[in-house]
């Protein structure tokens, strides 16, 4: 049997019940006869719950009238004594193996149910779910994005800590990031100081030096680090009650050649630019053009291979996604990556992320580290 | 950016492309125009790529005839340098943020096209795949199942060495659990020899023990553990390309009491009825009810609360599921757990697991550590 993890971290119910208010509104406003959210951030992010369960459905049931319900497992309601949900007072409708958890999850709501489903609910129960209603299953991204993307203030104050954690961590960079150690070494360590600077796990740990650098997907490899390596750290992970933080920034270890620091001022430019854009009534994909056209202005356009951008939570990746074709108006309360970078296949890369909280003032950066190449 | 997981371990590249065969002759075969595989453990099965990417899609597609290919995103490509894709002669389509995937997915199959999907594609992908098509979308576990539960001599080879991995984790237990530590604290010592004894990472360490016990899902708490107390040790891990040991003893400090004793001894028959009931032709409801029944006749049915068993390969729960109302007829080369437990609520719990390989000859076990209750 695989461990069903659970942490019981979580905000008081009085947040997760303005939330479930908020949801059932929402759903009704969109024309839903229900919400269906398996588990991940959705119904974290709803009921404090953060359960991981992949082939016995958990779900929260949420009509667009009447009281919301949670279909779970019999063997999952133990580990549900922590959490909120009984003081939510929400209906627990457990089931055991061999009975059926989708007629479970629908009862009441008849073959004509119009449901909204999370986005990370598998096929595995999403196919079931959509064999016994008529009407087409939608995503309900677009009722929870809504209450997702625009964070309140103890959703800002978990960011802004977890901004100045993982800042913490970039802060101390000398103390591992040296020539002649390899990726993996370097990434141990900081993996370490990630969770002793607040953090209650290491989501991620890149750590790109010299052609590595170049690929913004690279992890880390046992790849030595060399005196001349430009080297892209970019580390994150959740602290309190699971809200991400997210930050890159550029080393090297000498005065960078002229054209690296040409390329990279750019890039410094360019990443300045689109948090400069991040103003409220602009459109998401505008706060991408900002910083994509500053590089097709160096000529560096085909070397910033990625979106600018992504919004982040209770997910590391989550909306509003800073992307062309976005035309999301961005709105005070939303938070996301402003994350340009140049990447020179099988030479160099960089990369500067900073979390913007955007405010009715305009652009908030939770990360204060400089922005430089900075030289160890 | 949040890591892109990935790994290099994987069979020789001609393993999966006879896999990638079989399972096109399986697409056929259900009447299926064509297979997407998302990332997850069928995409490893089929491709020996392990990528864990969320809102940006990756899948492979499985024409009924023809090539098959892979749909990635463009930062996605330098992470699969290391697999097996290029050997294999795959396809690759990629795309950047702001194209659309799934168009680039269902490029040339049409708009009638006869989709089924892996378990865990999420809502997110499925939606858009399914609004695309006419024909509903089914789930490809029927296709997949067949392939994925019935391991070759290299997939069994694996599942034996996990097996004697984590049989010497059980075996060192008594160095670790002792009244008066924390679950907390022994479960970091098992975590530790998980990782020395060969395991890739420890998937889930659960230490439950006195009330703990009878919650078939505790993880771990700073519970001290209780000279009286009866402990269960349920725990695994992947080891080499990805295939998962998991195997469960359950411990105590001194003699049991009476009544604790004669349960654990029905539940010692109710397992040992279990394994001996899996038999090529046997049902996998058969194996479940054999055990279920003698603990009926010690009047322990209410306590035994969850299936007997899953199967397991490179996903810790995957089919044959072992839990009544399943049919499935088992058959030489399927993998399963056999795990009867009883859980009396508030006072103690125990269960019995071992991986047993349905062999031409009937059962066999590859845990070997004795039964009973260990007394340490």
């Amino acid at each position: 049997m695989a461990a069903h993890s659970s942490s019981s971290a979580r905000f008081d119910s009085s947040v997760y019940a303005a939330r479930l208010a908020r949801a059932a509104e929402l759903t009704r406003e969109a024309g839903l006869d229900a919400l269906v959210v398996g588990t991940g951030p959705d119904l974290r992010y709803l009921t404090g719950v953060q359960a991981d369960t992949f082939e016995r459905l958990t779900a929260l049931v949420v009509p667009a009238s009447g009281a919301p319900s949670l279909v779970t497992a019999r063997l999952e309601l133990a580990s549900l004594r922590d959490s909120a949900v009984s003081e939510l007072g929400l209906a627990v409708r457990d089931w055991v193996d061999g009975e059926d958890p989708y007629a479970l999850a629908l009862d009441g709501l008849g073959p004509e149910a119009r449901l909204a489903v999370s986005d990370a609910l598998p096929a595995l129960h999403l196919i079931p779910l959509a064999e016994r209603v008529g009407p087409p299953v939608r995503l309900a991204t677009a009722v929870l994005r809504e209450l997702r993307m625009i964070k309140d203030d103890a959703e800002l104050a978990e960011l802004r800590t977890a901004g100045a954690a993982i800042d913490r961590v970039h802060a101390r960079m000398g103390e591992w990031l040296r020539p002649g150690r390899t990726e993996a070494a370097v990434a141990a360590d900081i993996t370490a100081a990630i969770l002793a600077e607040g953090h209650t796990e290491a989501a991620f740990v890149i750590v790109g030096s010299g052609p590595n650098g170049a690929d913004p997907h690279h992890e880390q490899s046992n790849r030595l680090i060399l005196a001349e390596d430009i080297v892209v750290i970019d580390i994150g992970g959740p602290v309190g009650v699971g809200y991400n933080s997210d930050c890159t920034r550029t080393y090297c270890f000498g005065e960078p050649a002229p054209d690296i620091a040409e390329a990279y001022a750019a890039l410094e430019r360019a990443q300045a630019a689109s948090v400069a854009a991040a103003v409220p009534g602009a459109t998401a994909e505008s706060v991408d053009a900002a910083g994509r056209s500053v590089l097709a202005q160096a000529g560096l356009a085909d070397y910033f291979i990625h979106r600018t951008g992504h919004g982040i939570g209770l997910s590391v990746h989550e909306e509003p996604y800073i992307v062309a074709g976005n035309t999301e108006v961005l709105r005070p309360g939303m938070v996301f990556s402003v994350e340009p970078g140049v990447y020179l296949p099988g030479r160099w890369g960089a990369r500067i992320e900073d979390i913007v909280i955007l405010t009715e003032n305009g652009p908030e950066p939770v990360n204060k580290q400089p922005h430089g190449l900075t030289v160890l």
